[in-house]
């Protein structure tokens, strides 16, 4: 769907659109034959809800291709992930909600050992704690670049942020990683001529950077990869004409909502309870809301099936919350698939429900990957959910007379 | 699909196509949990053909999009709506069974009211008698436009039709139309440089009906927009190789199949079963045959959902007649949905089933959106049904080596 030619069919509504996002929610049997962890899940108020659904199987990006979470949750916004790529700097800017401006051009930093001779023997610097990651910022955040704003932020472990800020700065640069210890880190090369002046500023970076790490093995040394600027990206106002709030408690997340420009609503506290009670108090002020569950995912990746599954409960157990608002349109799905036999994000397509007044409902009385398998929605593009969502909501005018 | 690439594929045969119509067939319930339109209607007919065949539920467009008439007559005919478009003007044209030329710029008009400052009053000029309007219309054939062939044809109340005959015209125009009353009607602009032409000539016919129009209040202006030429879209010979002919009782049907190549049969009578006369005379002369049903989008337009049940048992009652022909392939779909519940055009996708010999039948003895979201078709593009279709009937060999 191209943006250029929804937008002239979006018209003004009243109707409010509620996207619930599980991430990772997708799963598998742990036993052959057996029942995911959302088809074992005691999930009464789900299962009414999909008796009143549209159900389908999302494919965030295509089928086979597992997603990393921007991506994912790009699909399940209603971007063509293909389309729009979120570099990896400016995830991990968004993770730590820095307020990423247009021009930024952000990188993963890792920390990392080097021998006399410059040559790697640890890519990850042994590992070391966040405190002393936080000292080493504070020491790097000393380097001054001719021109140009430098921000260096920590993330967690041996990782930071880069982020160098200037009009016109280009994000064509190769990594410094080699990805392999016994050879130095490799200089930063531009990609592109309007990318010269970005490479010569991450090389001086890098300079300074040795020099005043050099004593302070075993993190005696930098690495930078992934630089990346925003994506030139349409907002929800923009491409869909919503005003949309985002409900997360992680910040990468909210910092996708942001990119998309979303307006964060606070959450006080972090459970799904407490992301509820943010809902309801939004409710009114605006037309869009994404609320997203972490902890399915985070589950899935520990490889805990049962963990999985009370996560999707907890979920279940304050949907009434949500159904007394009488949301227009519910969007209830995730950005991948996260099993718990597999301990990480997979390529296989995700459960989703689309209720509203309008939709036709496939009567079948069950949220669960194979009973979205039979849903009139069929395998769709994550996508392709935004429009569905829209036109429920009135908010979509006639194509052509 | 890339109509080159099909082309490519073609090969001849004896067998024949039949694609039934039915506008707007597909509905929703009017209680949560009840049956639609189409699942109400008893169709013994259909439900045994779908019993032989694969179904499915058709997108016209693309999913959520609510498609006009023709956008939604293209998906199913076999063409991507979205690359081709009718302009209003020429919809409106085809609407009266004008024979639009390659060159022929066509917008549609209305006759409005003007205060004597020549500010709009009613943009529909009090919705004046199709009487009147055929006077005015005699009135504006008068003018005269240096060395460009001009045709005014009534369509109906305060509407009509200006259709620009000249090699070459372009027709990038702004509309007259400012779309609110205390302002005057807008001056045309040309949006290329192609069109300059146009609308300096479209101006000078817009002055010269003010004058004629002058003393005719409230019918004393007219507003001009959609301007549009013919899209240029391969035939059906050409894209897929059929003579192809056109059963239907309302003009702009008929027009939008002569936009294709295909030949119009004539119906004596107006019903269903004239119709299906029509078929039976023209049988041994055509490859492929358009048939359309008008009136159970008038009935889902009306919100008369009993009454759109019926249009489709009066389509059954007549089906045994066109199997009795032995077609190779049958499809029977709808442009679009117009469920009774909304009185309108809506953005469900659109039951659709095919028959033939060789079809991989899905062995469900029923025809309603429900039974179609079990189909093999699973949830497909209109515009796919075409190719599946030609294959059916033994039209496409194979590709590659």
């Amino acid at each position: 769907m191209d943006f250029r030619f929804l937008k002239d069919l979006v018209v003004p509504a009243q109707t409010k659109i509620v996207l619930i996002v599980m991430d990772g929610l997708g799963g598998l049997p742990i036993e052959a034959g057996g029942k995911t962890e959302l088809e074992s899940a005691q999930k009464p108020n789900l299962d009414a809800l999909a008796a009143q659904s549209a159900l389908g199987l999302a494919d965030p990006v295509a089928p086979g291709i597992t997603p990393g979470s921007g991506p994912g949750h790009l699909g399940i916004f209603g971007y063509d992930p293909l389309r729009y790529e979120i570099g990896r700097g400016v995830l991990e800017a968004l993770g730590i909600d820095f307020d990423l401006g247009p021009d930024d051009v952000a990188a993963r930093g890792n920390f990392c050992s080097v021998d006399a001779n410059g040559n790697l023997t640890d890519r990850r610097a042994g590992r070391i704690a966040t405190e002393l990651n936080v000292e080493l910022v504070n020491l790097l955040r000393t380097i001054k670049l001719d021109g140009v704003q430098v921000f260096v932020e920590t993330v967690k472990d041996y990782r930071f942020v880069l982020v160098l800020r200037e009009d016109g700065l280009g994000d064509a640069l190769s990594e410094t990683d080699p990805q392999r210890i016994g050879v130095p880190p490799l200089p930063v090369r531009a990609l592109n001529p309007d990318s010269e002046r970005s490479a010569r500023l991450v090389n001086q970076f890098v300079e300074q950077a040795r020099k005043l790490l050099a004593d302070r093995q075993p993190a005696n040394m930098i690495m930078l990869r992934g630089f990346a600027k925003r994506p030139a990206i349409p907002s929800y106002a923009q491409a869909f004409g919503l005003r949309a709030a985002a409900i997360a408690v992680y910040p990468m997340y909210r910092g996708l909502a942001r990119l998309l420009g979303m307006q964060i609503v606070n959450v006080v506290g972090e459970t799904i309870a407490d992301e509820f009670t943010a809902l309801e108090q939004g409710w009114s002020d605006f037309d869009f809301f994404y609320l997203h569950v972490k902890k399915t995912d985070s589950a899935g990746e520990d490889g805990d099936f049962a963990r999985k599954a009370h996560v999707i409960e907890e979920l279940d157990a304050q949907l009434p919350r949500l159904m007394t608002l009488k949301p227009d349109v519910v969007i209830v799905g995730g950005d991948h698939s996260t099993p718990a036999l597999l301990k990480s994000h997979s390529w296989h397509p995700v459960p989703v429900l689309v209720y509203s007044q309008y939709v036709r409902a496939d009567g079948i009385a069950e949220y669960g990957e194979r009973a979205c398998a039979r849903g009139s929605l069929g395998c769709l593009p994550a996508k392709d959910l935004m429009p569905i969502a829209l036109a429920n909501a009135q908010r979509l005018t006639k194509f052509g007379a």
